[in-house]
């Protein structure tokens, strides 16, 4: 059996490893070395295997730290109602959220206009990370009027949902007027919290939910890795 | 006066040459050398100023080639009825299209799902570039059922706009079904094409247009330059 042939059935043997479960989403594959022992061959011959499967994009790998199984793009709707644990369900992954900040203060001047409040008055932001299947996808900074729901930060610390926070607040449903949608380069800050590579591409999106009156409830802005989530619009029913 | 004044004098002095159009989008701005010996100052000083340009959104660097005057982000609505010529226009900017090729073959498996044709079957393929005001903002790849519209490679030649030769071939509407958004890195034609660093963020978009009879005419896919484009999707009339 020639070299070709070797770096393929490894190459065969690490994606049915990855399509049974041995190595999941997120996963850390073994190294070089720990392959090339494995499979008695030497590093070029498993380098070639591991390109093999980055080509196809079942792993990804970080400067330095390793190579790791790549999640399958979640297929994310965004449209008038846009929920993210439905979504994450939908997709059949189970969502989660951490929460990085969570303050009381003023509003900067995009703030204050997005939200229709008058300069300098009060606004809840909530800094955080989304999750699918425990692997970050996205972090998030929404801003909400502090004057008309004073017991939000109580109750989004309690569920992370804005949902719910804002049904607990009396606001039983919001809608999206608009999205802004651009890609960017992560930040080191990003890159950290999304386990990405500084520069790595981003999907910002910014959005403005209002509640049935019209009223702007939230002023949202996600950034998500670019090749973990996949933006869905489509014809919506409602 | 000190450096930091000095350099804040220069920053300033290129941003009103900026802003008064002397550098327009697009342009490349003077070495540092020159600008060094226009201003009377330091390299050190020159660079100073122009990273308050970068950090201010103004410019951009490529790697090896200098410094460029950044454009305004285009505002690209996308929805159910989404027009190149129409957006561009709507944006205030002049919108053009340069056809990079333009073929008839066979489909591949996934342009074949997407027209809702048997495997195998012929199509149009029109890869282009896309530009706002003469500056690259976009490649795309647009394919058409060929059986449907045999005549529309001529009309797109002749038009360049998918629209109008769409419409002299019988298809005087379209709307989008639907479209789904991720951020990649560029590659290396794409870096080229568009005039960016290999690796710098696009938004890649992919959609399908059908008649109004519900029956595909275009599986398209776009990459947008991140910093070049942000799409807007908002509230619809139609």
């Amino acid at each position: 059996m020639g070299r070709t042939a070797l770096w393929t059935a490894i190459s065969d043997s690490l994606t049915a490893d990855i399509a049974g479960g041995r190595y999941r989403a997120g996963d850390k594959l073994p190294t070089e070395a720990e392959l090339a022992a494995r499979f008695g061959v030497n590093r070029h011959t498993v380098r070639r295997a591991l390109e093999a499967l980055h080509d196809r994009g079942l792993t990804h790998a970080r400067r330095g730290a390793g190579v790791f199984v790549a999640s399958r793009p979640t297929d994310y709707p965004i449209g008038r109602r846009t929920r993210f644990h439905q979504n994450l369900r939908a997709a059949g992954q189970e969502p989660g959220k951490e929460i990085l900040a969570l303050e009381t203060r003023r509003a900067d001047p995009r703030e204050a206009e997005a939200l229709q409040l008058t300069e300098g008055a009060t606004v809840h932001a909530y800094d955080g990370l989304s999750f699918a299947d425990g692997v970050p996808i996205a972090t998030f900074r929404s801003v909400f009027p502090a004057d008309a729901l004073p017991g939000l930060p109580d109750h989004l610390r309690e569920t992370r949902s804005v949902t719910e926070a804002l049904a607990r607040c009396g606001v039983p449903d919001y809608t999206r007027t608009s999205t802004r949608l651009t890609a960017k380069a992560a930040s080191a800050t990003q890159a950290l919290h999304l386990r990405i590579d500084e520069g790595a591409p981003i999907l910002r999106s910014v959005g403005i939910n209002v509640d049935p009156d019209g009223r702007p409830v939230e002023y949202g802005r996600t950034w998500f890795a670019g090749d973990r989530v996949t933006l869905v619009m489509g014809d919506e029913t409602d």
